[in-house]
């Protein structure tokens, strides 16, 4: 009979599979697919047969309605609800406010310890009873363990001797979308943006707005900033408001908080005002009559975040303000209702000598005149998203103003959708780097965590790109940087390795002949990106615009900045920007070891080499080649770096899903190909510039130089926001 | 035992429920979810326990998996293939030349009366053994006489005992997208375009290519012209052609060939040459020479789509050529490889008195002038796809020349995505309209058909507009449209309302309490768009640019022609265009009755009133109103459709999945705001020049009209190809 029942399943099963979507990567690494290792999944049935979830707020609802739904299939069969603990095997959650049961553990003063979004998960016993109890001061811990405890089943753990405490390290965790009111989403690559303005807010039943609230609400991110930096002020409409509203209603219930980009000069673009002089109290009183406006509409609305005197976003310096004053009337207005502002420090404005110290020259004086809801959110790096940069200076220098961190998912330097680049081990590296900004330790990390200076707030953030594609991100592997960013937003210590495996397990296979190689491929993905790029420390070799190909040659623009030439400032010599003390002297933006190590040729990490020395091409590197031979074959090793990626991934087709397999495998022929394109248009040009002979070995480019400057418009990746960047010439 | 298993299936249904996607749309026809029916379920798996289908050409291949996975999914059970007969119940699809098994048929003659695309599906017996047979002389017949099988079981259609003979009416039964390559689609409203350039060709096993072909397929659908007729000339470029040649790899399989739009200039835009004169020798070279390039990328290309000298585009007239001369050229150059050119019909030029009159003026002193496989593509009315138009007067009007129709089933005017419009009327009247060519009964449906006149080719073409949108089309109701437009291009003589219950049953249900009212919502929904917009033969009432609101005030533009004033006429003696004899006599086009028909007002249709005479206010109709009065009432008419639709709609909940209905139901709320605002707008205007009282019962407009005219470009629904169109101010 029991043979007949297994044949019965079997059979369905297997129609079932007929029957639905193939897979398409939507459900991201909440899958909750049948896991493959039957004891475990007898143990895990055993342990958790009966979820015992208050009714009641509406965030410890969606934990109760996710692990039912993961936990079901996880183990494949229906997780039953009730009011009361079952003989055996239950799982409890909740606070001691909403349920009685968590009361009755007396763990009050445990759960102070972990904060509000903290969490116990344990294996206990309340009275006679085995349980497993997620518990929380807060509603938002209590869903935090919920998703803990599923990432637990989805990736096989033991859960027989729980005895979980955890509590994340900064309090805003938040991504940003640079999603235009159009729809178009700039540097998204991956469809339009998810927000349907023209059916809100009547239709935020849209399925994926809440699998969106889920998705950030696994990995504990708690804010999301919907619309661009670049702010159309028509956001702050009553009619947009109402739509935000609507999405609102749904990202609460996951515990998000909505955050607005605002425009600065809105008091001028709402016809209003002739000015936006942050001193002028008629502008003061708008933002708070505006504040009034919205957060009737809005009342948890978290704040703003504000991009000001930036890449010609108006500002407070227009009306001869600084930052602080700019900031500081927003915070005003907002403060009533309990709100932040996130105030970037991303400027750089084009009279100035070397772009990499104007963050820190522009906002170190003002270290101490912000408000207290104020967060400065700065950039990892001094210029924008490269693949590699130093960490910026900042992170370490303000002492007294709150701070957080602005990290990008979305790929902009990185091949857009189509290159795989695990973007976790460039987090890793600059949430490692020390800043020794209280002696040695002091890391990024450590600093945004509020553990050096006294931070009132504490915070990290990502520009993430998920648009209507199907799998949210275009390419199924940005996914995983979005992952590693939640993760790391919720504990900075966390490796970017153990990331990427659980990432892996949740998203593909348990199989360790999947994870092995593609951990692998995924650890050193990124570090080819650099090679293939602009390696030993270049940078912004990119054609202007769309920011995908190679333009090394590019030396003229409206802005010197804006150029390729600006950035590694070769000629016949040799190669690379001086911020020493002989050229720009950027590195006294850091603390003393730092400049050291940077500013010293035989301290340097070569890694760095070119963005703070210039030096010739017949540079003695520490192994023992010249800096010319030195480049080439990182050129080189960047492009093999690719054909591995490929060779591996060819060797686990069979362990996933055919669907997702193909994907992955086409864009890795994507990659390639521009990978060689890269590589050949770089080396062309530095050769032309330095004249040497390539490496023994190192194949010479297919063609000459003059072929790679004309595919400099070519198309490449068709990018709607940016049609006139990526697409403006006709080349045939 | 029995018992066992039955539960064991319903845990694991209940199971897999939980686990798979919620339902979204993207199956749209092609759901083959399990039927509900047991007995007719217990029926069917009896009949069809084994496919016999050849090994060989891959669209017969593509016929075996549909039915494989359709049957299997319908009736939940796997179907088995297999090379030779079962002893019961075998279903053998295949040709001929195929299969032996249909050569013994010895059905050879009536295979060829249904021709290579034509089918017979009949119950018969092969030796002793009972079979349903799909067989045709060609592979493409094999394929849809496969979707017609899965048809009748999705409809829940006794198949006992078929006898079914089934041949396409028309030649070409072509999809046209105004997809741009860059990916914004013009007037397509569900996302960006499915043809992603930037991983072709590499990927080009991207899922939804297949689903693609497959859901045309399923029609009979056998060409797809792909890009915007507004054409990048850089589609011709080898970079292109590959990509082109790539999903042309996948259509192949479904029967669909692929068209391209060409830019008129392409000699010139690609630098080759300084003119494109179609009688310059050189120039009729340089498409002999661009057809060889494109033929060897795709050797079974279809052929060019072509908008010249229309809106901008360029054309033969730029060179003092016509349109016989401009086409004739490209037919030249695309005969060797059997191509054809579908040249489009839809011209008009500024200076010319009546829009209306410009076609018919252009294109009927050319007839006989076009090579065999030149087809002239025309609009079904003589403007642009308005929620109705009379017939355009070049059907019937062509005699030696080759036409299609040109369908349009994106709402480029009928409230984009957000408005329920089945269209299936609207294509059902145009096809049903008498031309009385020769004499009464010349339909345009048989005109089309080559039964008036002896057309080399025929076809229907339609504008769909499938974008990255989950369920491919914005609205789950522009899918039924879509499905008429394949269903009628296939036999123009089925009915908009036979249509629709077969969509209905096949998309969301057989329940007769869900296809009854929500049949009768889809047949008035096209009437209640016009009802609310321009009922009585008003037209292009719209605002410029977005075509989503309503300006009838609108009176001023680059070109008359298109604003709202020039189509409406009114003043406050009356309103309406005089085609008449006393106006500008577009009515003179039309063969006698019909001239007679729409130019005598005690005959006309009132459906028609204004698109041929002016009239005044108080006029009487056949109902004994005022015009005034019946034109006030129609529009109140439009909003209390709206109304009963969503009445009717609220009706449904729970006989359908709750995704569908939970989107649709919102999307009623968007479109009763809208129609409640285009009442308003217009009964406001209408007033402010009639300066007569509204009829009793008819409720005063909420505002006044200086309100309704300052929406006019207020936020609408953002149309990322046309942001500045649609979204161009700030109104706050």
């Amino acid at each position: 009979m029991k043979k007949l029942l297994a044949i019965g399943l079997a059979l369905a099963c297997t129609l079932s599979a007929l029957a639905t979507h193939a897979e398409d990567g939507y459900d991201m690494w909440l899958r909750y697919q049948p896991l493959s290792d039957s004891s475990l999944v007898k143990d895990y049935r055993k342990q958790l047969g009966t979820l015992v979830a208050p009714d009641g707020p509406a965030v410890i609802e969606s934990a109760a309605q996710e692990l039912q739904r993961g936990i079901s299939g996880l183990l494949d069969r229906p997780l039953e609800r009730s009011d009361s603990l079952a003989r055996r095997g239950s799982l409890v959650i909740g606070t001691p406010e909403t349920s009685e049961l968590i009361a009755s553990l007396g763990w009050e003063d445990r759960l102070a310890q972990q904060g509000p979004e903290g969490f116990l998960l344990e294996t206990t016993r309340i009275g006679r009873r085995d349980v497993t109890v997620i518990a929380s001061e807060g509603d938002r811990g209590v869903l935090y363990g919920a998703f803990h405890l599923l990432r637990l089943l989805q990736t096989q753990q033991a859960i027989e001797e729980l005895a979980i405490a955890e509590a994340p390290k900064v309090q805003h965790r938040v991504v940003n979308h640079w999603d235009n009111l159009n729809r178009l989403v700039e540097r998204g690559y991956a469809g339009l943006s998810l927000w349907e303005w023209g059916t809100l807010p009547e239709y935020n039943e849209n399925p994926r707005y809440r699998d969106y609230a889920r998705i950030n609400a696994s990995l504990g991110i708690n804010g999301t900033a919907i619309n661009n930096v670049n702010a159309d002020p028509r956001i702050l409409t009553d009619q947009f408001l109402e739509k935000v509203a609507a999405l609102n209603e749904v990202f609460r219930q996951y515990g998000i908080k909505t955050y607005l980009s605002i425009n600065y000069d809105s008091p001028r673009a709402f016809g209003d005002l002739d000015t936006a002089d942050p001193l002028d109290p008629r502008v003061q009183q708008w933002w708070k009559d505006k504040a009034k406006q919205i957060y009737k509409h809005i009342p948890d609305l978290g704040g703003f975040l504000v991009k000001a005197d930036s890449e010609g976003q108006p500002g407070p310096q227009g009306y001869g303000r600084n930052h602080a004053d700019g900031a500081n009337i927003l915070a005003d207005a907002v403060a009533p209702y309990g709100g932040v502002i996130f105030w970037r420090a991303f400027v750089y404005s084009p009279e100035q000598g070397d772009r990499f110290r104007e963050a820190y020259d522009e906002f170190k004086p003002l270290d101490g005149k912000f408000r207290d809801n104020v967060i400065v959110q700065i950039k990892n790096g001094p210029i924008d998203f490269q693949p590699r940069e130093p960490f910026s200076p900042l992170f370490g220098a303000l002492e007294d103003t709150n701070i957080m961190m602005e990290l990008q998912v979305t790929q902009e330097y990185f091949g857009f959708s189509n290159h795989l680049a695990y973007q976790g081990p460039l987090f890793e590296e600059v949430l490692d780097a020390d800043t020794h900004a209280k002696g040695e330790g002091s890391t990024v990390g450590k600093i945004l965590g509020g553990e050096v200076f006294e931070y009132e707030q504490t915070g990290m953030a990502a520009v993430i790109n998920p648009g209507t594609d199907r799998n949210w991100t275009g390419h199924p592997f940005v996914q995983s940087s979005w992952y590693a960013f939640g993760r790391m937003a919720w504990d900075y210590e966390l490796s970017s390795e153990a990331i990427a495996e659980e990432w892996m397990r949740m998203t593909f296979t348990n199989d360790r002949r999947f994870l092995d190689p593609i951990g692998e491929v995924m650890a050193y993905s990124r570090e080819a990106g650099v090679n293939y790029r602009n390696p030993l420390g270049l940078t912004h070799l990119f054609a202007q615009g769309h920011h995908y190909g190679p333009a090394p040659w590019y030396d003229e623009a409206e802005r010197m900045d804006w150029t390729a030439w600006y950035y590694h400032r070769a000629d016949e010599d040799g190669i690379g920007f001086d911020r020493t003390e002989s050229g720009s002297n950027a590195i006294e933006q850091y603390h003393g070891p730092v400049r050291e190590h940077f500013g010293t040729l035989d301290q340097i990490d070569e890694d760095y080499l070119l963005w703070f020395h210039h030096v010739g091409w017949d540079y003695k590197m520490n192994s023992g080649r010249t800096l010319w031979e030195e480049l080439v074959l990182k050129y080189d090793e960047g492009v093999q770096q690719v054909r591995n990626m490929q060779a591996e991934w060819e060797k686990v087709q069979g362990l996933i899903d055919r669907e997702r397999y193909e994907h992955v495998k086409a864009l890795l022929e994507v990659q390639l190909r521009d990978a060689i394109r890269w590589r050949d248009s770089c080396v062309s040009y530095f050769q032309s510039l330095s004249g040497l002979p390539l490496p023994e070995g190192s194949p010479e480019p297919e063609h000459d130089l003059e072929h790679y400057k004309k595919l400099e418009h070519t198309f490449y990746v068709p990018d709607p926001w940016h049609p006139k960047g990526n697409d403006r010439r006709v080349d045939y």
